[in-house]
């Protein structure tokens, strides 16, 4: 069985943020941020081809609870709009909380891990590699940031969108050191998707 | 005579600092951060050519009075290192400062600007447009963000450099908020090259 790869895979803006100001329930991208997840939407088949290949390459998901509440929430995903949705088997999500919701909407695909990235990592590896696939952590940056300072990313891919925030959600934010080798740069007329080999020592 | 644009150019990391910890006079790229600007010594030819562009296009050079104490420093640039150094006549360079160094080392290429970034490319740009030629603020990472900000950038171009620096200078901090447009991206085995056109409005 193939060790599955574990992928940090997020959108930035050019000067770093994953969130315009004051992200909430109803405006999980903050204020301004919409424009940062422009390429996911693009008809631009470079975006289309890194989107597709990011949902197929997944066989489990990581995300943070703060993402999850808002694609639990009112305008979050359900059968036509979400990672995989469209896929017949979308891929199961841990979820790294400190406590489980008491209930949520979106359905027995997503489970709640209490013990930490490292535990949800462990987890969704398993998963993953039963299907010969690949874990993805999606965000957002705080659990991305842990994962990649915790030495459990093999890979990290920032879709750059070419827009200034000014402030937001940082995604580094007093990272560790580490050298990254670059391993992909595909450009689109939205956005330009870096992928990144991360070494295992700082 | 054709306008000069102004360019911001400088190196950054994946996290967005244009040096590592701890910058002075006998480390300018701070402790660490040597490594930023391996794609300037590189024999690909991507960051040959884009190195070449550069200096080529430059009728005049803007930098920060920070900057410049580095390039005068023991470590500094000479006739065989440095900006446009191999070139017959090498371009100006106006330094902003609150005031000028009583001597320096490299000589009168170099002009002090005592009023602030804006005059700074107000004389650069009669210069270089002498020249037919453009503008290139070449940092440091303040003065780049100050001319953005002041929106005396027509263009911003990025080399990408594949590492996490975790501390030192960073580009952006609190920059406004502004809508770029990805203008050319060049990709090789040590950095990414992204060159941005800055809306004129924030």
């Amino acid at each position: 069985m193939a060790k599955a790869s574990v992928v940090g895979d997020i959108t930035i803006s050019v000067d770093g943020f994953v969130t315009g100001p004051d992200p909430d329930l109803e405006h999980g991208l903050g204020h301004g941020g919409e424009p940062l997840h422009r390429w996911a939407f693009s008809e631009d088949p470079v975006d289309q081809g890194v989107l597709q290949r990011a949902v197929d390459r997944s066989g489990a998901v990581i995300m943070g609870r703060r993402l999850f509440d808002i694609i639990d929430g009112p305008n979050g995903w359900n059968d036509e709009v979400g990672y995989g949705a469209e896929h017949a088997a979308p891929p199961p999500v841990f979820v790294v909380t400190h406590g489980p919701p008491a209930s949520w909407r979106l359905g027995d695909r997503f489970q709640f891990v209490t013990d930490g990235v490292g535990a949800a990592v462990e987890a969704a590896r398993e998963v993953a590699e039963a299907d010969e696939k690949d874990v993805v952590v999606m965000g957002g940056g705080h659990v991305i940031r842990q994962a990649l300072d915790e030495g459990l990313l093999d890979e990290l891919t920032l879709h750059l969108s070419p827009m200034l925030l000014g402030r937001g959600t940082p995604l580094f934010d007093g990272s560790r050191p580490r050298s990254l080798e670059q391993i992909s740069v595909e450009v689109s007329s939205e956005a330009t998707h870096l992928t990144y080999r991360v070494s295992t020592s700082p």
